[in-house]
C-alpha cells in the first residue's frame, strides 16, 4: 500500500480522535474515575505514544523524544513490561490538554515529514496500520470512560445533547423470534489480507451442535422483568461467585439506571433520560447476562455460534461514525434475520477468553515479517490477557465501525460493566 | 442393583472414611486453615448428613433429626441456598469428634434398618450411590485440607510415618517424549450406566487438531530448572492477571517447598523430607503450570485433548487405596505411552469449566427419574461454578480410585494451589 | 520474701489456672475465634513458657528446653521482636492439650526443683513474681476468648451450668445517683512496696475539676432505652470514627446480645439467656460507651477522676474468684457510694493511654534492681501500646481479685468489645 | 464591631484565596490524589458555600441557591450529616474553574449588598468572622493537597519557582540547646474577646512537672542519622501499632523524600530541590516523630508544655503570608530561647485530642449568643474527631499568620504525613 494513502488514513483517525474530544473541558480530560479506566486526557497522548515509540523511534533519523517523561506516562507497560491500566493516570495534572494537544500536533508533523522521506517497507505499513486500530480502539474507551466520569457527577453533564431518547414509533421493539442453525463442522477465525489482530487466528474448525439465536437484543423493558420477579434475590440464577458479586456490591441494576422519584432513569452521553423499555440493556456484567439467560430459560451463545452466524450477514449496525452514542433501535438491519448483530452493544458469549487451536502468542499471525518492534507493539492484544475473561462480540454503539469484523474477539473480566455490553439469547435446537 | 449390595459398599466408604481419621488427634479433626478448606470433623459429618438429608429424611418412617442443628451446621449450603466453603466452620468445637463419631454410627444403623424395611426404587438406589461418591469425595477433601493445616505447625507434623520419599533406582524419573495424536472429530463425555456427575454429560463431538502429549507429568526437578532461570521474576511468560497474583502473594515456588539451610525441602503427609528432583512437581497454580509450560515453549493440554487420549489407556495409577500420600514415581504404568495419566497429580488443562454442549443444569444426566431430593443433592456438583474456573483430569495420589472415570472432570479457580495439582505439557503437532 | 512462699503461690496460681480449663473439650482449647484473641492452649503453654524462658534459661544449671520449639511458639514476641497477638496460634493443632499439661507439668517441678536449690535474690523473686501476674492475667484472657469462641457456636455450648441469670429481688437495680468529688490538686498511680506494672508509675500530681460519678454501672435495661431511642442511628452521639465503625460492622447491639423471636438474649458463660435489664451493660466499644454518654447527657470519667474516687474505697466486688463469670449486681457493696467500681465490669474512661509524667519506658518503676532480663520480660506491659487505646480501669467478674488494685490500668483499642467492659457515667459538678 | 470592617476582612480573605490558585492550571485544581485530601476547586467552591449556606441563606432576604446542587455538592457534610472528606469530590469535573470562580464572585457580590442592607448582629458577625477563619483554614489545606497532588506527577511540577533552597550560611542550623521550664500549676486555653475555636475552651488549670523544650526543630540531617542508624528497622523505637505501619507501608523516609541518584532530595511547592540538612525535617507521622525521640532519648512536650512556653513568646516565624510555601531556616526569632515555636512546622504533641475539662461540645465557648446556625457551622471544630487522633500546635510555613493563637489545637491521626508536620523535642527535667 502506498504510504500516502496510510497517512490519509492516519490524518483522518486524528481528526476524528480530536472531533471527539471537542465538547470537552479540561477537567473532563484529566480525571479518571476507575482503577481500570484512563483520562480523555491519557487517551490522546496515549495514542500519538504509539506512533513516537513504534515508528518514529524507528524510523526517524535523529530521533529526539518530543518530551522524554511523554515516553513512559503514555506508555500502556508498567514498570514491569506488563500492560495493565494504572490507577495512578488521573493524577497527572500535566501536560495539560493543551500541551497534550500540542504533543499529537507535533507527532502528527513528524509522521507527515517520514512519510515524504522513507519508503515504506511492509513492517512499517504494518505498525502504522496497527497504530491506527490502535487509536480507533481508544476512541471507544474514550468514551466509555468518559460515560463513567460523567455519571460519577450530580449535575449529570450532557457530552452531546441530543433528540429525546424516548420511544418513537420506529423503535418498539419486535417480538423476540428464535432462528436456528445447523450442526457440523464449520470454520471461525480471521482469513484474509486485511487488518486482524493475533488472536483471531488462526482461521480453524469447529464441530456445532444445532442452535437458535435469538432476532434481536434483549430489551430494557426484558430486563425490567428479570429484576421485578426478583431475579436478583434468587440464588438459583446465578454462579455462586456472581451470588458473592451481588453480596459484596449490591448491584441490583444494570450500572447505569437509576430508580428516582417512582421512575427508572439512565445516565447517557446525551443526558439522564426516562429508561427507554424498548432499547437494548447495556451496562451489564457478564454474571447479570448468564443470570437473565438462566432466567429466560436459554443460554449465552458461544463465540463460534455467534461467529458462524455473524459471518453470514452484511456488516450494519449503530456504530459511532454516526454520532449517536447510545444504541437507537433493536431493529438494526431489518432486512436480516438477525438484528443489531453488529454495533448497538457487545454481546456476552459464554466463551472464556482463550487462544485458538495452533494460536502462536507474541507472534504476528500470518507469513508477515516480524521483529522486536511488531512483538512489543502488538503485545498489547495477544496472550497476557487469556484467564479468567469472557469474549464479547459484534461492537456497540460507540465502535467504530471500522474496528468491527466477524472474526474481531473483545474480552473482559466477568464482573465487567462499564463497557456497553448487552444479552444476545441463544438456546439449543431441541 | 439390590440394596444390601449398595449398603455393603457404603459400610465400606464410611469405614475407610473412619480409618483416614485414626491416626488424628481431636485437635487436628477441628481446625480449618484456609477459608476454602473444612475441618476434618466437619467433612465427616458432612458425609454423614449428606444420607440423613437426602436418604433418611425421605424414605424414613417417623424421621427424626439425630440433633436438629447438624441439619444446617453439617450442610454445605449457607442460608441462602447457594452451596460454598464456610470460613467459619473451624469455629464449632461442639459437637467433639467423640460426638461427630457418634453421629456417623446413628446414621450407620438407620441406613441398615432402612435397607431391612425398604425396597429401593431407582431414585433410592441413585441417591445412595451418589452419597457414596460424594463421601470419596470429601475422604479426599479431607487429607487435602489436612495437609495444608499440618503445614502451618512448626512442629512438622506427620500423618502418616513411612519410607524414605528421597531418590531410589527406580524412581529416577525417565526422560521426557511426546506422544503424537491424531485431528478429528473425537467424543468426550461420559456414556453409559454407572455413576456420573452432571457436568461430564452429554457425550458429544469436538474437533481436534493434531496434537501432543508429554510422557510424563513434569517433575521437581524440572521446575526448579524454571525457578533458577528466574521463572517467578519474568512477566513474559506470565498472564498479567498471574503477575499480579505473584506481586500480591509472593509466590516463588510451590505452596509445600521451603528453602532452609541452603537445601529445598517439602513438606508431606509424611513429613517433611528433602526435595525428590525425580518426582512430580505438585501443588501449583494454574498461572504457574501456564507459565512452566511458556517457559517450556509448549502449552497445557485441552480437557478435550485429554480425554480423547485418557479414554485408550487403562486407568491405573498412584490413588490413596494404596495408603502413600504422595506421588511416588513419574512412571506409572510402564507398559503404556503416557506414564501417569491417571493418579499422582490432578493435571491443569487450559479448559476454562464450561458446561458441554446440551448440558442441562439442574437435571440428572440421563433418562434416569427426576426429583426434587435429586435436585437438591446433585446441586453441589453442576452448573453455579462455570465461571472463572478451570479443569483438572485424572486424579491425584489422594483420591479415591473410584472416584476416577476417563470423563471425570474437577474444577479450581486459577489461583488454587493446596489441591494436588500438577502440569502435564502438550504441543501442537508440527 | 521467702522463695517457699512464692512458690506456694506459683502453684496456687497454676492449680486455678488448671481448673480453669477443666471444663473444655480438647477442640474448645485448641481454636482461635478472632485474630487479636489466643487459643485456651496457647494460654496455658504461654503461662509456663514465661517461666522457663525468664527463669529456668536463667536460674537453672544445665538448661535445657523441654522442647526447643516451645520457646518459639508459645512466645508472645513475633519475629520482629514485638509483641502481638499472633492469628494463626489457632492453627497449632500441636502439641495437643495432653501434651501441653505434660509440658506445664514438667515446668511445675522444675520450679520445685529451683526453688530448692537457689537462694532467691531479688530479681529472681521479681521475676517469678511478674509470671505470677502474668499468668492472673491469661487466666482472664482465656475465659474471655473462651467465651467469643463458643458465642460462635449454634450449640450454644456453656461452659458452667448456672443458676438463672434473669432478674430476683436483690438484682434490681438501684435508681442512679450522683456523687460529687472535689477539686484541686490529687495525686495517683501507684507507691508502695507491692506489686504493680510500670505503666502505673511514677505517681504523680493531676489538677482536677470538681465532678460527679454515678452511682453505679450503665445497666442493660437504659442501654436498651437507648438502642430504642435509635441511638445508633443517630450521628450526633457518635465520634465521626466511631459512625463510620457502625457503617462498615452494622452493630446495633452489645455484641453478646441477640434478639430472638421477639425477645433480647445475652450469650454468657453459664449458657444463652434472657436479657436481665437490671444487669449491668458489658461487652460494648468504646465508641458505644461514649455515645451512650453523649445521649444521656453524661461523659466517660477521666483516669484519674476514676482512681481518684476509687482509692478511696475498699477493694469489694464480683471477681472470677467466686467462679461466677458474669455480672450478679449492680449493687455490690451497699455500704459505699460508689458500687461496683471494683469488679462487674471494666469500666471505659475517656482517657487516651498514655505515659505518666516521668514515666521511663522499659524500665523496672522503682528502685528495684534492672536487668536486661527484667527489661524483656516487662516489655509486654510497657510503652509499645501508648498510641491509639483508650484506658479501663477496676476489673470485671472475670477477672481474678488479685490483679486489681486502684492504680490497675487496662487498656484497648476503641472498637474492642470482646472484653468485659461497661459504662461508669461522669460529668461537671455544675 | 462594624459589618464594613469585617467585609474588608472577607474580601482580603477572598482575594488572598484567589491570588493562591493563580499559578494553576484547571486541571491542578480538579483532581484529588487521597481520600482525605480534597480538589484546590472544591476547597474554592466550599469556602463560598459557608457563607451561601451560614450567611446568605439566613439573612438574605428571598434567598435563592445560585445553583441548588452547589449546596451539597460543595459541603463537608455527608448524607448522614457527619463531616468527612469525600474521596469522590475528585471526580466532579463540573462545576469547571470557571464557574466556581463565578459562583466565589456571585457570592461575594451578595455578601457586599448584604453589609449594605443589614445591621450585623451579634451571631452575625460571630458567623461571618467564622467563615474567614474556615476560609483560613482551606487556603493552608489548599496547598497541603496541591502539595501531594503535584507530588505525584513525574514532571515534578513547580506550584511557584524560588530561588535556591540549598543551604546558605544563615541558615546553618544552630547547636540543639535545652531550656527549662518550672512545675506548678499552669493555665492553657483561650481566654479573650477575639476568635478562637470550641475546642480551645475554657481554660483551665493543669499541673506540670518540671520541663525541657529543645532550642529549634529537628532538622532533616538529625533525622538522616535516625534513618541511617537503621531507625525503621528496630522495634524498640517504635509503637506496636506504628512498627505495623511501617511493615505495611513500607515507609522508611519522610513523605516528600526522594533518594535517586545517590543523593537524597525533596519534592517541594518549589519543585524538586537537594535535601538541606539543616532545615526542619516535615511530613511525617506521628509514629516516626515518636519513634525519633525514642531514638533520641527524648520525648515529644505535651500540648499544656507547649502551649505554656508558648504563651510567653511573641508569635513570630515562617508563615504562608511570605509566600515562601517551605520552611527557610531553624533559627527563626533569633531574640527567643525557642526558636520556630510558630510557623515553619506543625508540631507533633503526645497529647492526644481530647475535650478540656469543662468542654461543652456543640456549643459555642463563651456568653456568645447560641443559635442553631452557630451549632451547625461550628460542627466542624467540635467533638466528633476526639478519639484516635492527637494535637499539633503553632502552625507551620504554608499557615496564613492569622490562624495561630498559642490555644490553638490542630490535630489529626497518628499516621498522617501529608500535612507539614515535625518535630519539636521535650524531655524531662532531671
Amino acid at each position: 500500500m502506498d504510504i500516502k494513502i496510510l497517512l490519509d488514513e492516519y490524518n483522518a483517525t486524528r481528526s476524528r480522535t480530536m472531533e471527539l474530544i471537542e465538547p470537552l473541558l479540561e477537567e473532563d480530560c484529566c480525571v479518571q474515575s476507575l482503577p481500570e479506566a484512563s483520562p480523555v486526557k491519557w487517551h490522546l497522548g496515549h495514542a500519538a505514544w504509539f506512533f513516537e515509540a513504534f515508528v518514529l523511534q524507528h524510523y526517524e533519523t535523529a530521533f529526539q523524544p518530543f518530551q522524554q517523561e511523554f515516553l513512559t506516562m503514555f506508555s500502556s507497560y508498567n514498570s514491569s513490561n506488563v500492560p495493565h491500566p494504572d490507577p495512578k493516570r488521573g493524577l497527572f495534572t500535566r501536560p495539560s490538554l493543551k500541551a497534550t494537544r500540542e504533543y499529537c500536533h507535533n507527532i502528527d508533523e513528524r509522521m507527515t515529514n517520514l512519510s515524504h522521506q522513507v519508503t515504506a517497507d511492509e513492517m512499517l505499513q504494518m505498525i502504522i496500520t496497527l497504530g491506527i486500530h490502535h487509536e480507533l480502539q481508544h476512541q471507544e474507551l474514550m468514551l466509555t470512560d468518559l460515560k463513567h466520569l460523567l455519571s460519577q457527577n450530580p449535575l449529570n453533564p450532557i457530552y452531546q445533547p441530543k433528540i429525546d431518547l424516548r420511544a418513537t414509533d420506529s423503535s418498539i421493539s419486535a417480538p423476540l423470534k428464535w432462528h436456528s442453525f445447523d450442526a457440523g463442522i464449520i470454520e471461525i477465525g480471521y482469513e484474509g489480507e486485511g487488518f486482524s489482530y493475533d488472536n483471531e487466528s488462526p482461521r480453524h474448525k469447529q464441530y456445532l451442535y444445532p442452535y437458535q439465536l435469538a432476532s434481536r437484543l434483549v430489551t430494557n423493558g426484558e430486563y425490567l422483568q428479570f429484576i421485578e420477579d426478583n431475579g436478583y434475590d434468587n440464588p438459583c440464577f446465578w454462579f455462586s461467585e456472581g451470588w458473592n458479586w451481588i453480596k459484596s456490591t449490591h448491584c441490583h441494576h444494570p450500572l447505569y439506571w437509576r430508580h428516582e422519584a417512582g421512575a427508572w432513569k439512565e445516565f447517557t452521553l446525551h443526558g439522564l433520560v426516562p429508561l427507554n423499555l424498548n432499547l437494548p440493556v447495556i451496562h451489564i456484567s457478564y454474571y447479570e447476562a448468564s443470570a437473565f439467560a438462566q432466567w429466560r430459560g436459554a443460554r449465552l451463545p458461544t463465540e463460534a455460534e455467534w461467529e458462524n452466524t455473524a459471518s453470514l450477514q452484511k456488516i450494519a449496525g449503530d456504530f459511532a461514525d454516526n454520532n449517536y452514542f447510545h444504541p437507537r433501535h433493536t431493529a438494526i438491519g431489518e432486512s436480516v434475520k438477525i438484528n443489531a448483530l453488529y454495533g448497538s452493544a457487545w454481546e456476552w458469549t459464554q466463551s472464556s477468553y482463550s487462544p485458538y487451536p495452533g494460536y502462536n502468542p507474541k507472534k504476528s499471525n500470518s507469513n508477515k515479517p516480524k521483529s522486536d518492534i511488531w512483538d512489543v507493539a502488538v503485545g498489547e492484544y495477544n496472550s497476557e490477557s487469556m484467564v479468567n475473561q469472557y469474549v464479547l462480540r459484534g461492537g456497540s454503539c460507540i465502535t467504530p465501525r471500522k474496528r468491527i469484523r466477524p472474526s474481531m474477539r473483545n474480552f473482559f473480566p466477568a464482573e465487567t460493566r462499564w463497557q456497553f455490553s448487552g444479552i444476545r439469547l441463544a438456546r439449543n435446537e431441541t
